[in-house]
């Protein structure tokens, strides 16, 4: 399988290369094709492409050794052995205790050592370590061949720094002797009693806690099926990216569920989710950090990074991941999207047996972006037949409630599922009544048994032991149960939204930068560590990478500034220049629209003065091109401590500063992600055309980002930070000139 | 308690006249004292004031006739008459069937017509019409004494316009007639078996559907106490603001919880909601129409108006009503504040057996803005008494699990309770563990009946059956038990938020002006019915109630503009002025900064000349003087079709444009409202300077916010709609300056 998959994703590699010059219209694309002996990374050195683990035997392993099992009641192994003991009987496994003092534990033989283990007849697959210490074992497992452990102990990361280097030594070990160990700091969360008898695709459950993990876990009591739980605790070795990528890979897994507190490696996640975007395989996730408070919190509880939470969000919704707040969201949309089949079409209707519920469900559907069809003239003629026409049945379809206590009822569901323009029928039941919700919970079941479409139904009574609640709906593998009309509009919202989403997937790690432009070189030059770069400075930068400056230049006399003005062409822009200047104009040290050599000279002289006043050192002073007046942008890079350069774009002027109207992406991302990332912006409008004007030059905004995208990649960490405002965007053919720009080099 | 209600409301009341001049600065607020004699209604003939309805008879009737009653099974009268007579055995209420043939229903003797329910000896309350047509009973009934009158027929104002009549003609007989009525189109979840054994304050239910009102009903099923329901139908007469306003004035009754679809009267309906907030009796409301489709599925299903949902929004929360999207909010939300006694701090802890719930929980507490105190150091130290030194108990409070499952979890909850600083403990438990979670969930209810703090439990898991959430949590009234993280933060906000507001609440009611200022008798010498103002005419307008416009004079000739600008002041802007100008730059109409008499001149020349060829008529050119720069804003005046005038205010030029960057108020509203409109806008860091600039002159843009309050209320329906744009707010001590107004009358 590992073969193949490697096969799929290289053969599909495409490098595209931009090659750049001074001019952006002289800037071409040029696929170029890359062969594996580029190697699987990009041009700033981070991976393309991770191998997909095989953890079979982590979860399914035919002999377990237990290090530190106990049954002396009262001791913390024992609970733990014994509940492993039924795990194996279960499966069918054994379960070898290591105990060097103690014939039999549980009645079950003991072996002495780690190291006798490796003498047993049968392969020992995994140990489980519950001693304090597990570093001094690790060797030993390797050596006994041995390819998984679990190590409960905790005081690693969590407890500070020295905990984390230990943690570090603990990991180093393992990466040594060949063991994939899961944990520190974990259970056996993975040994649970999981139902056999569920039909359907499962849920894959990954949680870096344990008690966090439990309500999805406990969905096997309302008749979900869960295939496996990876508690990944603190990750020394084995991490969330992991057991992603070995999810997605199991037919048996229709979702992966996440609770992520942290992640280990950024670009090992984005992989991880580039192969379950591939598969098509859903991966849903609480991941905490939306607060500096939360964020400070998970530090101090796991000892992980969090990560700035608005590129974390970008990130996952870069490759799919459906980001949700609530354990009861994870619950409700993880089920859905493991078991659902591909969507037909993304029309939803709403059925309900009162016109008031069918009212607010949709109120509340409409405006969380799903789309409600009106049905078909034809379609509301044939409902009639059965619905009294005083009701409307357009979309919401109210029934009124009579019809569902008969056989009218089936042939309702059945003719609004017969529609071609639906996908999903949701049937709110807010107020259960036996006479009429028994029946038609029965009819909804049947039709979905019988139907390739979604059919979805809330039980909105608070109590939820009712019949048709427990045994009726949640029987049934097929329909949809949920508990209120948000957690169902969630769901169903990112079922179609997923589907959308892989059915146009195209992997970025395909088409990320492998070699450097003739660009990067120049760029490298420009460079100059530790330091921020002058405007002057920056520009070249800019114009290495073919983003459009304005005509200037660099002068060091007033004479030297009227002959540049010559050159350029009047109007002119005259501004002082440094590598320690900013916030130019609020210090008046630009002058802008100047028409004469006069003009020039007298600006020259009294921006030099300014600056000897306020003690400031000039390289000199800019002599620019005025640009006609556009839309002002700004883009930028900045570093973030888990994905590494990440690239800004946001509007201008005041919606920048006030509001910090922003769109972030982690590179490598392609051009559907950049102009994406302009439909985010609220001001976006302003692209449009205002008050009837010209649209703006989007293209030459989303080129523009692409090669600072391709610059912050080959710059690398070189790089700090780069931020070009404004970038003014002129109308649409005209293209965007930088007008300013600020780089901070490492 | 009418009369005393009546007299508290009025022995308050001042009414806020603001004396209007030219110059703001002169202008003067003046108290005044309102006397008896106003009357009730504001200065745009809205009342101010609404009897709160004596509805105990409805509710608890001695005796009630059913019209059309039966007990022939299959008949729909057959099961109603059963249930209300059920109903009438359990609360000791007669019950008399009028039927003209027969002698008994059910075992109980009929009156041959409404008309000899008069002749019996004891007082009939209320008379529950199930027949087809109840117009013509309804003055029989008045004439028999009978008070109330429920009517189930359907086919009125939720079938089109002819229904709607039909509506009214029910509505006027019942006025003539003095008998209160209940639907038409409504049912009997007013008699439904209430339980009467749950303790504390109670949710009274208000729904414009029955179905939509179960679940709330429902929660008696988990121990929460419901007093009333009252399915309102299509309101011909008793609407929800006649139940709200008789709910907060029952002791019994701790929350309102509201279903709404469309509200008949706005001013009806804010009255009661004010009514709520001065008695501190919080009303929650779920209120349909979000979106347009929403909007028009409710025309389709109620025949209601559901109003502009963002003026519906706003007037709710300028009245304290807490608005809920989904059902299961409008459970959780008002059953805690139903129960949850007056906060006495508003710092919440989250306590947890797991590290990550906390933090979890913790993050997403603080991203909804519930505060999170970190715990002193001293209360820290005796936490650490029972928890490990390595768990983290500043707040989130992580006691690793173990110290649950003895003596010491009662220790750490009291003493956490303990804490001045905490009014909140939240403990969410997600994954039920009977060893630990069966005793947290006792200590927790024995904590909660000991003090007078808000205890909460999120039972997490999704199953519900456990005995520690069914038997344990769900027995105690004190504590106040939810299934998810969500709808636990979403009502603590509404709890801690309903308080804050309350207890700071003055009603805008008691300041309304009553009587025109003398600005009104000016202002409405200038408008004129039907048409829409010159700019000129508009300014004239904001002069009469004190707002400041530029200096400036209309002129017809190039000679005299020269005149008025040597008047005004060089420099000058000139614009021409027509009752038919809209966009006046895109067509080159207007020219700023003009510094001599010969520019004047020419572009006298021009304006005339492009209007000219335009073929608009103007009634002259506006010669003005220039205004320094400042935040543009945009203050303005619409009409809802709810609640009458409305006042807007956004941010101008680019964030009203593109970004629909306003508030809105209903009026009457006072300063701090007009302060906390402010406080709604995106951009509002504008008005506090930026880059380092000064703070702009906010007072004097919350003046002019009032003063065109006072305009809508005493112009009332002659102003259509008002909008001063740009509004220039200066530097702080500058004032705000009108630069533009249009001006539309009906």
């Amino acid at each position: 399988m590992l073969g193949s998959t490697h096969g799929t994703l290289t053969s599909g590699l495409r490098a595209r290369v931009v090659a750049c010059g001074v001019d952006p219209r002289d800037a071409v694309r040029d696929a170029v094709s890359a062969t594996a002996s580029d190697g699987d990374l990009d041009v700033s050195g981070r991976p393309l492409y991770a191998p997909v683990p095989d953890l079979d035997r982590l979860f399914r392993p035919r002999a377990v050794a237990v290090v530190g099992a106990s049954d002396q009641e009262g001791r913390p192994g024992a609970g733990i052995t014994r509940r492993l003991i039924g795990w194996a009987e279960r499966v069918g496994a054994r379960v070898h205790p290591v105990h060097p003092g103690r014939e039999r534990v549980y009645g079950l033989r003991c072996v002495g050592s780690v190291g006798e283990l490796g003498e047993l007849p049968e392969p020992v697959d995994l140990a489980v370590l519950l001693v304090r210490d597990p570093l001094p074992l690790v060797g030993e497992l390797g050596e006994a061949g041995i390819g998984f452990a679990v190590a409960f102990a905790s005081g690693y990361a969590e407890t500070g720094a020295e905990g984390a280097r230990a943690q570090e030594r603990l990991a180093e070990e393992a990466r040594r002797a060949g063991v994939r160990l899961l944990g520190p700091n974990t259970n056996l969360n993975a040994f649970e009693a999981f139902r056999e008898d569920l039909p359907g695709p499962a849920i894959a459950l990954i949680t870096q806690s344990g008690h966090q993990g439990r309500p999805v876990f406990t969905l096997q009591e309302l008749g979900v099926r869960l295939s496996h739980w990876a508690p990944t605790g603190n990750e020394a070795d084995l991490e969330t990216a992991d057991f992603i990528s070995y999810f997605c890979e199991r037919p048996e897994v229709g979702a992966i569920a996440c609770y992520v507190e942290g992640l280990k490696d950024g670009r090992a996640f984005l992989l991880a989710a580039d192969r379950a975007a591939r598969r098509g395989v859903p991966v849903v996730a609480v991941k905490v950090g939306r607060t500096e408070a939360g964020a400070r919190t998970v530090a101090s509880h796991t000892g992980k990074l969090t990560g700035a939470d608005r590129v974390v969000d970008a990130a996952m919704r870069q490759y799919g991941v459906i980001r949700v707040d609530g354990l009861d969201e994870l619950q409700d949309t993880s089920a859905l999207l493991a078991r659902a089949r591909e969507p037909v079409a993304d029309g939803v209707v709403v059925y309900s047996i009162s016109g008031g519920t069918g009212a607010h469900f949709a109120d509340l559907a409409t405006a969380a972006g799903l789309r409600l069809p009106t049905l078909s003239p034809a379609r509301q003629r044939e409902l009639h037949q059965w619905i009294p026409e005083y009701l409307s049945v357009a979309n919401p379809v109210d029934n009124g409630g009579h019809p569902v206590g008969d056989w009218r009822g089936r042939k309702i569901i059945d003719s609004i599922l017969a529609d071609p323009a639906v996908g999903v029928l949701i049937c709110p039941i807010t107020g259960p009544f036996p006479p009429l919700s028994d029946r038609l919970a029965k009819d909804l079941v049947a039709a979905a048994e019988a139907t390739e479409k979604l059919v979805c139904v809330v039980w909105g009574s608070p109590v939820g032991t009712e019949a048709a609640y427990r045994q009726t709906l949640l029987g049934s593998s097929r329909v949809a149960t949920f508990r209120t009309f948000g957690n169902c509009i969630t769901a169903v919202r990112a079922h179609l939204d997923h589907h959308r989403f892989t059915s146009g997937y195209r992997s970025p790690f395909d088409e990320a930068p492998r070699v450097p432009s003739p660009s990067a070189r120049k760029a490298r030059e420009l460079l100059s560590p530790g330091r921020r770069l002058s405007e002057h400075a920056a520009k070249q930068l800019l114009r290495a990478y073919g983003i459009r400056v304005p005509r200037e230049q660099l002068v060091t006399s007033a004479a030297a500034a009227v002959r540049a003005a010559a050159l350029i062409g009047y109007p002119v822009v005259m501004k002082a220049s440094g590598d320690r200047l900013a916030h130019k104009s609020e210090l008046g040290l630009v002058a802008v629209g100047l028409t004469s050599a006069s003009q020039v000279r007298e600006v020259y002289r009294e921006l030099t003065e300014i600056a000897r006043l306020e003690d400031i050192e000039l390289d000199g002073v800019l002599v620019c091109q005025l640009v006609d007046r556009g839309v002002e942008m700004v883009v930028g890079v900045s570093q973030d401590a888990l994905f590494g350069p990440t690239v800004t774009v946001g509007l201008g002027g005041v919606l920048v500063e006030v509001l910090q109207d922003t769109a972030v992406r982690v590179p490598p991302f392609g051009e559907d992600q950049a102009r994406a990332m302009l439909g985010e912006l609220r001001g976006r409008a302003l692209l449009e055309g205002v008050r009837g004007g010209p649209p703006m030059d989007v293209d030459a905004l989303v080129e523009v980002v692409l090669r600072v995208q391709r610059m912050a990649l080959e710059l690398g960490d070189g790089l700090a930070e780069l931020e070009i405002n404004p970038l003014v965007v002129l109308e649409r053919g005209q293209g965007a000139v930088a007008l300013d720009a600020l780089a901070v080099c490492r």
